[in-house]
């Protein structure tokens, strides 16, 4: 692997940290833990944490609220050269949004076998209505994203 | 064609003409002109319309609106038996996003060619990740909604 590759992956592995940050403050919140953060020349544009049951809104996942986030910061709705970094794959409304807001780049650390519309379920980005390439890379620290969603899991169920 | 099915005709003209209210009200924004709103029960429970420029977020679509105002006034993410109007074809983003917040109708006006993904360049409410069933009803006063949409985008080619 060359020198660029790996200073890419460490890159990677940077800003999906801070968005497990925000994954765990979702746990926290009793929310299920998925966390994202909109990153453009080496700056953080814009953080979400998924926040359905707190808002009460189907549509407050993680990565909707931080590409809210990031455009409120950038005072435009285009967000091109953006790379969005999120704790599990997308569903199919997120996989929308990312391409709506010309997003450049998709990392993401776990796979979602349930409902992930980018791998998993679909492929949504691939061959997409509005012909805008979306980089994809995935499986960025997936062991970590995962424990922290199947430990919620199992938590809720023991209690629950 | 029964007494009933007429009656629910009817009914869907009713409730899509308060959608297009909405888009008349989006199109004197300057916005492009797609209108919704969310009925349950007899009664409007959100509107939205299309917002994408004035909140410069590429999420602000009329259907993610209606929803967020819907779920407000319900307080609750989950809009079971409700159903949403929309003057136009849902994009990939808002096909998602009515499947999460568990909408039970779909009745929509004009068919999106460009990006449609319910019945044009994709079915994404068929065979989805939930599993859940959304009735779909559309062309309900597709020449009115289409034809608002025509007119803004060429009043936007002469004049800009």
């Amino acid at each position: 692997m060359s020198e660029n590759l790996l200073d890419g992956f460490r890159s990677h592995e940077h800003w999906l940290r801070e968005a497990l940050r925000e994954a765990e403050l979702a746990a926290a919140g009793g929310e299920v833990p998925v966390g994202a953060v909109v990153v453009r020349d080496g700056q953080i544009l814009g953080r979400g944490r998924n926040q359905v049951e707190q808002l009460q809104d189907a549509t407050a996942h993680a990565e909707i609220l931080a590409l809210g986030a990031a455009s409120d910061r950038a005072q435009s709705w285009r967000l091109d050269g953006a790379t969005l970094y999120v704790t599990l794959e997308p569903c199919t409304m997120c996989a929308g949004a990312l391409l709506l807001a010309r997003i450049q780049t998709l990392v993401f650390g776990a796979v979602d076998p349930r409902a992930g519309a980018v791998v998993s379920c679909a492929r949504l980005l691939q061959g997409n209505p509005y012909r805008h390439a979306v980089e994809v890379v995935g499986g960025i620290l997936a062991p970590q994203c995962s424990e922290l969603l199947q430990s919620f899991f199992q938590r809720r169920r023991r209690d629950g």
